[in-house]
C-alpha cells in the first residue's frame, strides 16, 4: 500500500510498504482523511526529534527511520476483533497515541506522559498518511454517520487544545476571559475548545494579518502585539483586571512577557508551544500577582472522549474553516509540507487523503 | 527614641526620633525583639529597593528615605484603641503590612497582593527597628504568657514560608514528599512549617557545609548539590518518582534545574526566592511532567493568623535554634547588617533590641 514516510530533513517519500497485519486486539482501518500537524512540519524542518532513529528506537514499537507520518485521522473500520462494537464500515476517529499501559503513570490514567510515550505517524509502527493502519481497537472512536467524515480528522488538533483547557483548572468559563497568544492552528483550535465550553471573552494577539484574519472571524478581539499594547488592551476590556487565562500557542519569549502582563491577580498561564529559545519567565508579574505557570502535554483517554463527543453534538460551531486545503498523498510533500514551508501563515489544515474519488 | 534608619546603601544610622502618636486606630506598642530579614540585608547592599525615595513616595505612607527598618518584631501594648482587646502590658506579634483595605485585591482578602502594598520597616510610618511604633490595632494579635516573647518576632518568617506552603494547593501533606532549594533562613522557616503540618519526607538542597549542619538537625535528608545528583537522591528516596512539591528559597538557575528534575508527574514548584537573574525554566521537565509553577508573595491575614496560632500551640518544635544572635540597636551595623555580610552563612536570624536589659 502507499504511505508517505519520513526518511531525513525535508525527505518525505510516498513509498510502497506491506499492508499492516493487526493482532488480536487491533482494528485494521481504511483511513480516509490526515492532517499535517505543526509537529510533522517541525519534524520535516528539523527532525528527526520525535521520530526514532536506528540509535534510538522506539522502546514500543522498537521501530526507526523511515517512518510512516500522519496522527490526525480518521477513517473506516475493515476488520475489527471479535468482541468489539466495530463493524466493517463503521466511521471512526482513531486516537493515535501509543503508550505501555503499566508504567507508573499510565496506572494513573495520564497515559500522555507515559514514559515510553509515541504517536501513530511519529514513532512507528504505521500512521495517518497511508492506505490503512492497525490499531488497538479501544483507541477507535465510533463515529455516528450525521458527522462529516471530511472534517473528523481536526477532532485530534481539537484534543490538545481540549487537555490544555483542562489543564487549566478553570471550569466556569461562563464568567472568564481569555488571551490565546499566537493565532496559528494550535491557537485556533483553543478559540473553537474555549467557545464549545461557553468562554466569557476570548482575545487573540497575532502579529501577522492573515493570521489575524482568520481569528477575527472567531475571537472577540484580535490585537496585533506589533502595535498595541497587549496588558492595556487586555486591561481596557476586563473592567482593569486583565485575563484569567493565557494559552500560549507562540512559544516566544515578547508574546510571554506581554501574556505575563496581560493576567489578572491569581490568573494562570497554560503553555502548550514547545520553545525553540530557553523560556526567560518575566519573574516580577510571577510574583507580585502570584500567577500560576502550567504547562500541557498531547491528551488522555478522557480528554479524547469528551471531544469526540462535543464534535458529535456540534459543538464546534464553523470547524470547517479550519480546513483551508485538501491534497492527495502523491503531492504530501510540493501541495502539503513546502507549501506550509512557502505560505505558512495561509494555512490553518491541509488535510490528505490516499482516495482520488475523495478530493 | 532611638530608632535605626535606612538613608542609603551600607549606611543604616542609629538617631533620634520624635515618638510616634497613634491614630484612632492604632495601638502603640513598646517593641522587645526585631529580626533581620534578607530584605533587609538586600536594601542594605542594593536598595533603595522597596524603600521610597523621594522620586517615588510610598503611595499610602507618603514617606520617603530615611525610613526606619525592621519588619518582623514583637513588643508589649502602650496604649490601644478603646473598645480593642488589647490592655496595656499585652504581649502582641505585629503582622507589619500595610495595604490599601480598598483595592479591587484587598476587596477579595488578597490583602498580600494589594496594589500599594507595604511594610512598617520598609515603606516608611516606623519600623520595628526602634523603641516604639503605632499600628493599627487589628494587626496586633495578643499572646499568652506562655510564649516566649524573645522568640516571637520569628513568627514573621514563619509566616512567610506559611504562605508559600498555602499556595502550593497541597494538604495532605502526610503523603507528601518535599524538596526545598537553599538552605538559609527561608528555607529553614519552610522546614518548620512542613514539620508543623506532618510533612512525609523533607529534602534540602544546601552547597555549604555551614547551612548544611544546621538543615541536618531538622531536615530528613540534606543534599550537596555541588557533588550529588540531587534529582537521583530525591528519586531513590521517593520509590522512584521524585519529589512531589519543590520549594525554592535559593533563585538561582542551576538549583532550579535541578528542582525540576527532582519533581515527580504533575508535581508543583512553588517560587519563594527573590531571582537576581532572570528565571530560565527548564521546558522539558516542565512539558513531560506537566508541572506547575507558583508564586509566593509575602502573606495575608489568615496566614498571620494560622501561624499564630501554631506558634502558640508549640507546633514549632526546635525554633529557637534559628536565632543565632542576638544585639543591642546601637550596634546593628557592625553586629548586625556587617556581621550578616561577613559570615552570611553562619547566622540564621540575628535579633534586635533596644533594651539592654533583655540581652
Amino acid at each position: 500500500m502507499k504511505a508517505a514516510q519520513f526518511f531525513a530533513q525535508r525527505d518525505i517519500r510516498v513509498v510502497d510498504v506491506p499492508n499492516p497485519e493487526p493482532k488480536a486486539n487491533e482494528a485494521l482501518i481504511s483511513i480516509e482523511w490526515c492532517g499535517i500537524c505543526g509537529s510533522d512540519l517541525h519534524e520535516y524542518l528539523r527532525g528527526p526529534g520525535i521520530i526514532p532513529t536506528k540509535e534510538r528506537p522506539h522502546p514500543i514499537t522498537k521501530n526507526y527511520l523511515p517512518v510512516t507520518m500522519g496522527h490526525e485521522f480518521c477513517g473506516r473500520i475493515v476488520s475489527a476483533p471479535s468482541g468489539s462494537n466495530l463493524a466493517p464500515g463503521q466511521a471512526v476517529m482513531v486516537d493515535p497515541r501509543i503508550y505501555c499501559s503499566n508504567c507508573s503513570r499510565c496506572d494513573v490514567s495520564s497515559t500522555n506522559a507515559c514514559r515510553s510515550w509515541g504517536f501513530k505517524g511519529l514513532s512507528g509502527s504505521g500512521g495517518g498518511f497511508s492506505e490503512t493502519v492497525a490499531i488497538d481497537a479501544k483507541l477507535c472512536y465510533p463515529l455516528p454517520d450525521s458527522v462529516d467524515l471530511s472534517l473528523a480528522a481536526l477532532i485530534e488538533p481539537l484534543v490538545v487544545a481540549w487537555h490544555a483547557v483542562e489543564i487549566s483548572g478553570i471550569s466556569d468559563w461562563a464568567s472568564k476571559s481569555v488571551l490565546i497568544l499566537g493565532g496559528g492552528p494550535v491557537g485556533i483550535a483553543h478559540i473553537y475548545v474555549l467557545r464549545a465550553k461557553g468562554c466569557k471573552q476570548i482575545f487573540v494577539s497575532e502579529p501577522t494579518s492573515t493570521r489575524a484574519a482568520q481569528n477575527k472571524e472567531m475571537a472577540d478581539q484580535v490585537f496585533n502585539p506589533m502595535t498595541e499594547n497587549v496588558g492595556d488592551r487586555s486591561r481596557e476590556l476586563t473592567g482593569g483586571e486583565g485575563v484569567n487565562a493565557v494559552f500560549d500557542c507562540a512559544g516566544i519569549g515578547r508574546a510571554m512577557d506581554a501574556g505575563m502582563d496581560a493576567l489578572r491577580y491569581k490568573g494562570t498561564y497554560i503553555n502548550v508551544a514547545a520553545w525553540e529559545a530557553p523560556v526567560v519567565v518575566p519573574l516580577m508579574h510571577m510574583m507580585l500577582k502570584e500567577l500560576t505557570i502550567k504547562a500541557s502535554m498531547a491528551y488522555d483517554d478522557k480528554d479524547f472522549k469528551e471531544t469526540v463527543n462535543a464534535f458529535v453534538a456540534g459543538k464546534f460551531k464553523g470547524v470547517e474553516k479550519m480546513v483551508t486545503s485538501r491534497i492527495y498523498i502523491d503531492d504530501i510533500s510540493t501541495k502539503g509540507f513546502e507549501e506550509l514551508v512557502t505560505n505558512k501563515d495561509k494555512h490553518i489544515k491541509i488535510l490528505v487523503t490516499t482516495h482520488k474519488d475523495k478530493l
